[in-house]
């Protein structure tokens, strides 16, 4: 091109999917590859909810743009679904649907901080947090998650790390990408930081639905004026295994939503409608589907526990959730490095640590929900035969 | 809220088209609103492209995530539907498919300029465009658009506006707001003096295919280095009735696909994959679909321009398109204070100039193409009513 680009995009890497799967496009395999680079759910939307998506396309409404904030229903039906879930109050009007949590993410760090401004973030971080953050020129404040052996983030930790332009606390639990889940305590306790430093706490729950503990992920939501301090960002990409309709939502106070919607008109006027419809649908009949689902990434998870016991094993589990595993490698080489023998020698494609932040070099992501329970073994076998 | 927000967000006035419905929603109607405020089709997709997306929702590739740049079947047949109308050659690494054109000229601008730089903007401009350059920091140096009769800006007018923090020249055409066309020579100048200065000539031409004339709407895509300067904006929406579904593209060089390709990833990964499906449909199956439509539009065009021609009438016709009027009102008032009246005293919602640029207080927008033929009678009705 013969003009200035802009300089900061420039100078960010491409995207980590798009660069593992490049890893792969020129390599010869003997075998079929086990792909564990993307959080996708590895069966297909419900039956009636496609039939749903049938009907929808048949109703004018639905090629229309919706309100830029959303469909009145699914508002509705989301508020009451959160209340439920976390047995609190929450309005219509705290809700915003978005074009996907990346949507919601990247349109919330907008509408709070500017350029020159800096934020918290626990790493290892969502690649994609990072990405926008360095594309807003938003400093992100790098907050050691892992601590002897554990993967959740302390507040106390994180208490020093504030000061005038600090902006927000930014959480992600169940974490991406470790799995992991924070202890309501812990999430209770940054917001207590949060508030009382004035600022915003943030808190990615894509993975809520695939928590095993009925109680709820913490007591924010209960508090009389959440609202003032905590934004809820969610999706309903991975519970209603609806990855390529992007829909999710940012749940907050109506006075920071509205800021919220100015950018969300100018990103993409709303959430495609048709999309809004099938999440519609799922909070209101897909309760049963969504258990036996759950049911079954508690199998995977177990699985993949269970594999890697194995005594052979030299790699390492450090935590594991409903997609995400994330795990030691025992080679002095960086995690790229091992990522790409992995992927080009071993038929296994799983990305490296430094995709996450700084001082990763040592563990990969296992997005392992992608396959069935019955290739653990063969991930635990790939990964042996890439010992010697 | 209890935290601060982005002054610069806060500073921004909330969505046009909102605030506008927001006059109505109080005041009681006697008789049914003429509702001319957003370029919305008055019909429906075509039956079997609804039948296409029930088909669609059927295909489990549908549920998932499509490549960041969206489907190839889609960026290949958009390369040769586009180089077909501008008798050029296009290929699909030329193509990015995006959320909307919103979420293309969004990712574009912010792919091309920092906060600080500038960009040429005729006004009257697109709303959307204006607030996302605040947003972003980005200077729009404003080049009236409007001059003895004319709404066709001048590339020679543009020059002295450019400096060394210049980053693009933004045009669109056929025009929001005006309707105008811009002749083909109009914008071959506009990108010889890109070029020449080495900056970015950005058109959104969202309403191309509803222009009468069959010619290429410019020579650009002709020229062997088009890709150097010249960047295309376009959507779906309009053209076969999808405005809900959410797609649109960037037809660039791919040195600049390949830096706007780590923007859509954090904003939205990708476009909705089944909104994709759809807009192939339409560029395989809906060309007599398509121009019936655009049949339609010429006679609701002719519909308006003849109305206007009423005696009694002292709004002026500045300039018609398929989807927009622009009009001078006959009052001293400012243009919002005219356009609530008639929004609430008259029936008539349509936007106020003021929300398309500085200078625009005499002037009103018209969406027309929300309404049949058969209502542009009531329309000057309406707006001679609101004279006395």
């Amino acid at each position: 091109m013969n003009f200035n680009a802009n300089k900061i995009i420039k100078g960010i890497e491409a995207p980590p999917i798009a660069e593992a799967m490049s890893w792969i496009s020129s390599v010869p395999s003997n075998r079929p590859l086990i792909n564990l680079c993307q959080a996708v759910p590895s069966y297909p939307p419900a039956e009636s909810l496609t039939d749903e998506i049938g009907r929808l396309a048949k109703r004018p409404e639905t090629s229309l743009y919706s309100d830029i904030l959303g469909i009145a229903p699914l508002r509705q039906e989301l508020a009451q679904s959160l209340s439920a879930d976390y047995q609190a109050s929450i309005a219509a009007e705290n809700i915003a649907i978005t074009a996907g949590c990346n949507q919601a993410f990247a349109t919330t760090m907008m509408a709070l901080a500017e350029s020159g401004d800096n934020v918290i973030l626990p790493v290892p971080y969502y690649f994609n947090h990072h990405m926008w953050l360095e594309m807003l020129g938003i400093q992100p404040r790098y907050l050691q998650a892992i601590n002897s052996g554990s993967t959740t983030p302390v507040a106390a930790d994180a208490a020093p790390l504030i000061d005038e332009r600090t902006r927000a606390i930014i959480l992600c639990s169940p974490n991406n990408p470790t799995g992991g889940i924070y202890p309501a305590k812990t999430i209770e306790e940054f917001h207590a930081l949060a508030k009382a430093r004035g600022i915003a706490l943030v808190v990615d729950e894509t993975y809520k639905d695939f928590r095993a503990d009925p109680a709820p992920p913490h007591g924010l939501f209960k508090l009389k004026d959440w609202g003032d301090n905590f934004i809820h960002l969610y999706s309903f990409s991975k519970v209603y295994a609806l990855t390529g309709y992007r829909v999710g939502s940012v749940t907050a106070g109506p006075a920071f939503l509205a800021e919220l919607e100015k950018i969300l008109d100018c990103i993409t006027i709303c959430a495609p409608t048709i999309s809004q419809g099938a999440a519609l649908y799922g909070l209101r009949s897909l309760e049963d589907w969504k258990n036996q689902k759950l049911a079954t990434a508690k199998e995977k998870a177990a699985a993949l526990r269970q594999v890697f016991t194995h005594p052979g094993l030299s790699y390492k589990l450090l935590s594991v959730g409903a997609f995400f595993a994330y795990i030691q490698h025992p080679f002095s080489d960086d995690a790229k490095t091992v990522a790409k023998r992995l992927a080009q020698k071993h038929d296994l494609l799983a990305l490296p640590g430094s995709m996450f932040g700084p001082g990763q070099e040592q563990y990969l992501r296992l997005a392992f929900a992608n396959v069935e329970a019955g290739v653990m073994p063969d991930v635990v076998a790939r990964l042996i035969e890439s010992q010697s």
